[in-house]
């Protein structure tokens, strides 16, 4: 019961555990390596008793384990020297504003549980409607808080995302008509059949993010039926290949759900030509959906905003909030056009979520879920497009700086001239050096070459200096197609220094330096 | 660039911010209000503005806004008078932790970027897959760690946490045979076909979440596939329409994906005898799904466990972390009895999810998301078995009283015995309350009475002192279904004391003789 008290005795010890925690967090903060060097397999033991505590533990008692076994081997995210994922150091008012988002509990599901951030969350998405549709003053007076109207979604994560932006789709193109009920009622198996369709597809690059296969799944489409186009060397989707995608669909009478158009791909950057897309997707008469999960926030720079021309006439359009907005994980948004697109997926329930209410669960894959709108309404008025831009501008000026680096530096070679703040490139050890620069490189050698990235990266990763993280690539060579291993940086982190990606490119240089020696002592790598 | 350094400087910032934003927190919490009486049109238009902020705020001046706009206006979902929804007070220890998980801003997508939070998640969700299937401690030592095991998923919602369970479900039952590759490869249709079935169906009562519409929809089934059976008078599933209903499907060749057992209806609590399902979906060899997003922790009451016999032999179940286990929102489990199940929906990804890795993102709906298994790893050792048992065995203690209190109160009704802290209640007002204490009232009565109910539970709502919520429940009338509007209470808040729940049925009583004057003064009140 003392748990939940807020008496004046509880809110001391709050307070003591608050300031341990703090102390703990702050320290973390400020550590510059990515993670601890500890094995693996001896972190698991730590957690490896499944017998739940009888007795409660006193926090203290508990503190020593939060502390050394979790938050200790906890992956920096944050370190100016990890720049291979897409997450990064955050603004600090999002910590106080996370205690008070707990504090408050607020369910968004429905107006009962969530009064003043219900409006909050339609305002903050509004906003953000503006900033890709740019729709008139009115336009938004008229629908920001009409309960008919969806202008967007706030989600968990970007795969639901992109998963509802399928949905409405799905249940758009096949909705009810005449006697049949939709859809949405009787299934897709008879939605297929009444519309007289032979299956139904989703088309995009083959560098669409790994949730479209899960949205082509669940939403019984089938991923086989989730048809990926090659891209080319820029990492942008083939449009004739796309085009003949499209008739070549038509002439078999399969339905196109929806066209994807990438605005920075996760393993590369690269932003499709959106909108060369939204013509071939308006002529097809099929929905356009733009994942720009990390390159929407790109609108608000007035030097970059142009890569994104055609974003305006996405049907849909995803946007990840942890990523290039500075938010904690757990807040992403996906936006509609149309505001009454999302009526498709409309559901009601007797105790909680009714029509006619402004209850922002009606029109929502998600549930219940807490009130993490908060956090996008500060970072929208603490950080203001003014401070968006220089973030976005900044991290797109020190990828140049990077990609400088490297093609100055014979140890590397860049694999893709990068459209956005994302690099890819690969480690070339010596004994390949002299023919990589001539582009005499043959097949065989590719392999040897991918495997030492790989074995660079994890060794890497393991020593927890730097991070980089690693993907896989297909290039061309000569006529054919090689996959290849690369090592991929992002560049988002403000506090990412040119001195820090120095150190990133030298920490490589040492360890691969090692590792070729190793290599040259176990005698030629061999490619199994 | 200032808002991202862990500088002393930025720290002293963060440090001011945090002691305001904690002294509102603190206002917050201590208020027994359930919430202000501004009116929602004033609301809305606080937060209309649709231009984004170009400069940046400073936070003092972004602060007012934020405790006047939002805080003041946000509903006390921790309020021991707000008894209406399953949103409680919590447990201190979560505010300071909340606040730890945004400064380590994992994401339990991978290990590269959630080390040591990824056997932590796996540990916690392995020990609460222990509370409810209560295998040998060999069996969790060999499935705990095991990258081919999934005992359990982390998800942000109890829809997510449904619908991933219905995934599984449906993959498994239309699964890779021979030369057709499986449900997820070729789509709903193509294995509709191949496996002969004419269409697809999951059962449970008409008491389902609204969830299982959701899930119905987007796997494809249809929501009209969605069987709904009827329930007796105790709000539990009619076992011979069950079966009849399994019948019906299997002589019409249609695919029964799941049948749904509810351990805690979302309106009135109700407990389906999960046992006798379990049964019935042995014989008909199909998946059992236990949604025991509300009532699974009675499980840590010795009192209270066996109200959930048969849950063990769930092939899935829900827990909501949000609801009895007094997480803060976004923290919900489904367990899977058979750790391969949920390998019907693995998918991965060169640049992130690798096969034969620790990847948490490897079998899961969700990608990218925050580490919330700091909380309920923090929660089953602070508050134990033991806490949880004091916390359940109160709440259904709590729920007794207050129905006592309402059924020695001439004014009030209960609608069904409780089974477990959820109460369904009608006010009556004056003038039908000698025939409805005769059993005498007639279908108009009821619509009516609804209609008093239904504007009674408003005005509370509107006045804010306390809170109620409503629903809408089909009770017996001799022969005839009668749709009534029932008052709901959620006895789950450790702050409720017996003196609160006398307040929120004063608070009641008082404004019904309020409405009941009204009403004389406008005349009888007329059925629309």
């Amino acid at each position: 019961m003392q748990l939940f008290n807020p008496s004046a005795q509880s809110q001391l010890v709050e307070q003591a555990i608050e300031e341990k925690l703090a102390v703990l967090a702050q320290a973390f903060l400020h550590e510059n390596l990515s993670t601890t060097d500890i094995d693996f397999e001896h972190l698991m033991e730590r957690f490896s008793d499944s017998e739940l505590p009888r007795a409660p533990f006193e926090f203290e008692q508990y503190f020593p384990s939060l502390a050394e076994d979790i938050v200790t081997h906890a992956v920096h995210t944050s370190s100016p020297r990890f720049i291979g994922h897409m997450t990064s150091a955050l603004p600090y008012f999002v910590r106080p504003l996370a205690k008070l988002v707990t504090a408050l509990n607020q369910n968004a599901v429905k107006v009962e549980t969530a009064k003043s951030l219900s409006p909050c969350e339609r305002q903050s998405l509004g906003r953000m409607h503006r900033l890709i549709y740019q729709y008139s003053t009115d336009f938004y007076k008229q629908h920001i808080h009409n309960h008919q109207s969806t202008l967007g979604i706030l989600v968990s994560g970007g795969t639901v995302a992109n998963i509802t932006a399928l949905w409405c789709a799905r249940n758009n193109a096949l909705g009810a008509r005449g006697k049949f009920a939709g859809v949405e009622q009787e299934g897709l198996s008879a939605a297929l059949s009444f519309y007289g369709y032979k299956g139904a597809t989703i088309i995009g690059s083959n560098l669409m993010h790994y949730s479209f296969d899960k949205a082509a799944d669940l939403l019984g489409i089938g991923s086989q039926n989730l048809i990926k186009i090659p891209v080319d060397d820029r990492n942008h989707i083939d449009l004739k290949l796309l085009h003949q995608a499209v008739l070549h669909c038509q002439s078999q009478r399969k339905l196109i759900l929806a066209i994807i158009g990438i605005a920075g791909t996760t393993d590369a950057g690269g932003i499709d030509p959106l909108h060369d897309i939204a013509s071939i997707a308006r002529s097809a008469k099929t929905h356009f959906h733009v994942d720009a999960a990390w390159g929407d926030p790109l609108l608000f720079s007035r030097q970059h905003r142009h890569k994104l021309a055609g974003i305006e006439q996405a049907d849909s359009v995803t946007i990840d909030g942890h990523k290039q907005m500075y938010l904690p994980m757990g807040i992403v948004m996906v936006f509609f056009r149309n505001p009454h697109l999302a009526k498709a997926i409309e559901k009601s329930a007797s105790y909680t979520i009714r029509n006619g209410s402004l209850d922002l669960g009606k029109r929502s894959l998600e549930g219940s879920r807490p009130g993490m709108a908060l956090f996008l309404h500060a970072a929208l008025n603490l950080i203001g497009v003014e401070g968006y831009e220089f973030l976005i501008d900044e991290g797109l000026r020190k990828t140049q700086y990077m990609a400088e680096r490297i093609r100055t530096m014979p140890e590397f070679e860049l694999i893709a001239k990068p459209d956005i703040n994302l690099l890819v490139y690969q480690y070339i050890p010596e004994p390949f050096r002299e023919r990589a620069t001539h582009k005499q490189l043959i097949k065989s050698d590719y392999c040897v070459i991918s495997r030492f990235n790989e074995r660079l990266q994890k060794v890497q990763r393991q020593v927890g200096r730097t991070f980089i993280s690693r993907t896989v690539k297909s290039i061309r060579h000569f006529d054919q197609e090689v996959t290849i291993v690369a090592l991929r940086a992002v560049l988002a982190n403000p506090l990412t220094s040119e001195t820090d990606i120095d150190a990133v490119l030298d920490d490589q240089l040492q360890i691969a330096a090692r590792l070729e020696i190793e290599t040259s002592l176990e005698g030629p790598v061999r490619v199994v």
